[in-house]
C-alpha cells in the first residue's frame, strides 16, 4: 500500500475527530447538559493534570507516550522476522489474556476480513483463545495443524496463571506433533527483557523473544511487540499503525482542552460522571470496531476503577465502561438508553467510508414497508440509523458524543489507540488516582495461588477453605 | 442421545440452582447486604406480581409461559423438515436481529463446538450476521457456497429494516447463483401466521414458513421456531431443550419466594437496585455460556428499561445489564468490580462439569511461579478462579450470587432460558411497568423511515433534517 502515511494531505483526510456537541446544555437541555463554562472552569485542574502526565513521563514512567515514535529498531526486527517466517505459518495463536490479548483482537476484527479464518488468504489464520476454558482450548488444539502453527506466548512476568497453563499444554501438544528439536520453531515469547519466568523458559528452550518495555503496562501495550508481532504476521502495516498514533500524539500534546481531542472527551466524561452518569457506553456503528470497544473497556475499567486516591483517601471511584454495537444493539440496549435512568454517556463511533458497500435491490415494489429500502445501500442504512439514534437520544436529553473515523485502517486505528490511552491518563489525573496499577485483583489471584499450592501462599489457602459455610436454604 | 430427559433422576441431577448466600448481610455486612426480612417483607408485593403474571397469562398474553409444553406439533414439523433438508445444507444463515438472533447465537455458542465452522461435522456451518455492516455481510456472501446455503429470514412484521435489507441482498445473490426456480429451496421465512409483509413475500416466492405465536415477543422467542429451526439444523435436541424449560417452569410455578429460583433472584436484584446497585453483571465462567449473557442482556434491558409505570407516571427505571466472561474479564473488569463504586450486583454462572478437560503437564519443575500449575487441569483453574473471585468480592462487601449449572447441555439451556424469562417477568411487575413493549426505540426507527422515504413518515424526515446545526468548535 506504500507509505501513504508520509503524505500530509492523506493524513489530514484520515484525522479522527470527536463531535461533542450533544454533551452540552445547548443541545441536551439544562437539566443534564454540560455548560461550556464548566469545561472552562476545569482549566486549572487540566493544566495540573497535563503537568503531572509530563512529569511522570519525564521520570521514565508512562512509556506508552514514547511508543509511536521510538521503535524503529523494534519495528525493523519484527518486520524482518515476520517476513522470514510468515510463509510457513498457517495458524498464528496468541496465548495471552487481558492486555496481552485485547489489543490484538481489536486489530484483528478491525483490519482483517470478517471471515478471515474461513477464507483463503496469504495471511495466516489468527486465533486468540484468551481464556482457560478447557472445551474451547482442546477444540482449538485439535482443529489446527500444529506442524504449521506458531504460538506467541505473552506475559511480562511469566507467572500469569492462565497464560502459562495454556502454554504448558500447547507445548506438550506441539512436542508430540513435531518433536523436541523442532519445538523452538513453534513458539515466540513476548516478555520482559530483564526479568520474569517466561524469559528463563524461552532462553532454555531457544524460543525467539520480543520484549515489552518495563514502563508500559499491559493495557497500554498494544503498540509494543504485544500487538505488533501479531500485526506483522497478519499482514497489517505496523509503520502506518505507529504513524497514526504519532499523528494523534501531536494532536493530544496541547494542554488547551478545547483543542485536544483526548482532553475534551476526557473532561466531558469526568464532568458527566460528577453529574451521576456513571456508565460510559462505547457504541461503534461498524462491525470492525466492535472489539476496539472491548479493548477500551479494559483500559477504562482497570485504569479508573480505584478504591483510593493518591492521597490514600477511600473514594471508590470509577465509571463503568459498556461496549455496545450499532445497529445491532438498537434491538437490545437502545430501549434502556432512551428511557431508563439518566445514568449514561454514549460515545458513538461513526465510520465515514466503508471499504465496500452493498446495494439493496429493487424488489417487491408493491409491498409497502419493504419497498422503501430499494436503491439504498447497507452503509446508507447503518449511517442513517446511527444519526437517527443520536438524534432520538439527544431529544430525550441523553448525553452523547461521536468519534468520527474517516475510514477504518491502520492509520486511524493507531490514532484511536493513542487517543483513548491519553484520555484515560487525563481522567486518572482528574480523579487523582494511580491509573497504572490494579491492586484490586491481587486478592483473587492470591487465593488461586494458595489453593494451587504455590509456595508462600499457604495462609491464603487456609483463608480460602475457612470461608463461612453457606446456608442450604439460600441455594434454590 | 436418547430421551434421557424422561428420566427423573437424570433431570434432578441436571437441575440449575441459584446460590444467593452472598446477597445477604450475614456474608456481605450490614452496609450493603440485604436482610432476609427485607425479602419476607416483599411477600405481599410478590404475591400480587404472581397473580398479575397469571392473570395476563390467562388472558392469552405472555405466550412464553406456554412454550415449554405446548409445541408437540411444531416440534414434529421442525424435526422432520430439518431431517429432510439438513443433508444438503452446508451453511445455515440466520437473517434476524435482536430477539430474532440472540437466542440462536446463545444456543450455538453453548452447544456447538467452539470452532464448529472450521471443523468437519455432520451439522451445517452456522452464521448469524446480526447487523447490516456492508463489509461483513459482503464477505459472508462471498465466502459461502450459496448453492449449499439456506437462509432463515426471521421477522414477525416483515418490516424490520435490517433483516429485510439483508434478505433482499441475499435473495439477489442467491438468484444469480441458483436461478429463480430454485430460489425457494434456499430461504425459510419465520414470521407471524396471520399478518405481516414477510408472510406475503414468502407466499409469493413459495418459501417454507414457520410461525411465531403472536403473544410471544421477540426477546422471549428463543423457544419458538425463531430458535428451534436453527437448533434442529444444528443437531441440537430440541425436545430436551423444551423439557429443560418445562422442568424450570415447574420450579418457578410457586409464589413462595424462598422456593422459586426466578422469584428469589428477581426479588434480590430488585432490592439491590433500590439500594443503588443499578448494574447487573452476568459473568459465566465458561466460554460456552458467553452468549447466553448477551441474550440475557437484551431480555433484561429492553424489558425493564422504561420511562413510565403502568400508571403513566414518569419513573425512568431500569437496571443496566452487563455481560462479562470469567476468567478473561478478571484481567479487564475485576479491578473495577472490586474497588469501584458499590453500584453493581454480580451474577456468576458456574459450570460443575465440563465435557472435556485438559491436564497441565509436569514441566519446569525448578521454575517457581510456574511449577505450582503442574498436575492441575484447566477446569480446576477456571473453577478455583471463580471461587477466588467470589470470595474476594464478598470480602469487599460486593453483592454477588452464583447460578450453578451442572453441565452445559440442551436440558440446562432450556432451564436457563425459562429461569431468566420468568425472573424478568417478576421484576417487571415489581417495578410496575409493562415489560413486554419497547416504545423507546420507535423514534429512532421513524427517523430512519423518514430519511429513507417510507410513506407516511414525511414529517420525520423534515424533523431529522431540521436538527439544530452543530457547532464546528465542538468538533475537535
Amino acid at each position: 500500500m506504500g507509505a501513504r502515511y508520509k503524505d500530509k494531505n492523506w493524513k489530514d483526510a484520515m484525522r479522527v475527530r470527536i463531535d461533542v456537541n450533544n454533551m452540552f446544555e445547548e443541545y441536551i437541555g439544562e437539566k443534564h447538559g454540560i455548560k461550556p463554562e464548566e469545561v472552562d472552569e476545569m482549566a486549572e485542574k487540566i493544566k495540573k493534570a497535563h503537568q503531572n502526565i509530563n512529569k511522570q513521563h519525564t521520570e521514565g514512567k508512562l512509556g506508552f507516550i514514547d511508543l509511536p515514535d521510538s521503535q524503529n529498531e523494534v519495528v525493523d526486527e519484527i518486520e524482518s522476522y515476520a517476513k522470514e517466517n510468515r510463509q510457513n505459518v498457517e495458524n498464528f495463536v496468541i496465548l495471552g489474556i487481558g492486555g496481552s490479548a485485547l489489543g490484538s483482537i481489536a486489530l484483528q476484527t478491525a483490519l482483517n476480513d470478517a471471515y478471515h479464518n474461513l477464507r483463503d488468504t496469504d495471511a495466516p489464520n489468527i486465533f486468540v483463545p484468551d481464556n482457560v476454558d478447557p472445551e474451547r482450548f482442546k477444540s482449538l488444539l485439535e482443529t489446527l495443524d500444529l506442524k504449521k502453527t506458531v504460538f506467541n506466548v505473552i506475559s511480562k512476568s511469566g507467572t500469569t496463571a492462565e497464560t502459562m497453563s495454556l502454554f504448558l499444554i500447547a507445548r506438550e501438544y506441539v512436542e508430540q506433533e513435531v518433536g523436541l528439536d523442532d519445538l523452538r520453531n513453534h513458539f515466540i515469547a513476548t516478555t520482559s527483557k530483564d526479568s520474569g519466568k517466561l524469559r528463563v523458559i524461552a532462553q532454555r528452550e531457544g524460543f525467539k523473544m520480543f520484549y515489552i518495555p518495563d514502563n508500559v503496562g499491559g493495557r497500554f501495550s498494544v503498540l509494543t511487540p504485544v500487538g505488533l508481532v501479531y500485526a506483522a504476521f497478519a499482514g497489517i502495516d505496523i509503520r502506518e499503525l505507529l504513524a497514526g498514533a504519532a499523528y494523534m500524539k501531536k494532536l493530544c500534546s496541547t494542554p488547551k482542552v478545547w483543542e485536544n481531542p483526548a482532553y475534551i472527551n476526557g473532561t466531558l466524561q469526568y464532568l458527566a460522571y460528577q453529574k451521576g452518569k456513571k456508565m460510559s457506553v462505547m457504541m461503534p456503528y461498524s462491525h470492525s470496531l466492535k472489539d476496539l470497544a472491548d479493548w477500551y473497556r479494559q483500559l477504562w475499567a482497570e485504569s479508573l476503577g480505584k478504591e483510593k486516591s493518591r492521597d490514600d483517601e477511600v473514594i471508590n471511584v470509577g465509571p463503568t465502561p459498556i461496549k455496545a454495537l450499532g445497529a445491532t444493539d438498537q434491538h437490545s440496549q437502545a430501549q434502556l438508553y432512551m428511557e431508563g435512568p439518566y445514568d449514561k454517556v454514549v460515545n458513538f463511533i461513526e465510520v465515514e467510508e466503508f471499504d465496500t458497500d452493498l446495494q439493496i435491490p429493487d424488489l417487491y415494489e408493491d409491498i409497502e414497508g419493504v419497498s422503501y429500502l430499494r436503491s439504498k445501500t447497507l452503509a446508507d442504512l447503518l449511517k442513517t440509523e446511527k444519526r437517527a439514534t443520536e438524534l432520538a437520544l439527544t431529544e430525550r436529553e441523553r448525553l452523547n458524543a461521536t468519534i468520527i473515523v474517516p475510514k477504518v485502517n491502520e492509520f486511524t486505528m493507531g490514532q484511536l489507540f493513542y487517543l483513548f490511552e491519553m484520555q484515560t491518563a487525563l481522567v486518572g489525573e482528574l480523579f487523582n488516582i494511580n491509573a497504572y496499577n490494579q491492586p484490586g485483583v491481587e486478592l483473587g489471584k492470591k487465593y488461586t495461588y494458595g489453593v494451587f499450592g504455590r509456595n508462600g501462599y499457604e495462609d491464603m489457602k487456609e483463608e480460602y477453605y475457612n470461608r463461612p459455610n453457606k446456608k442450604g436454604k439460600y441455594i434454590i
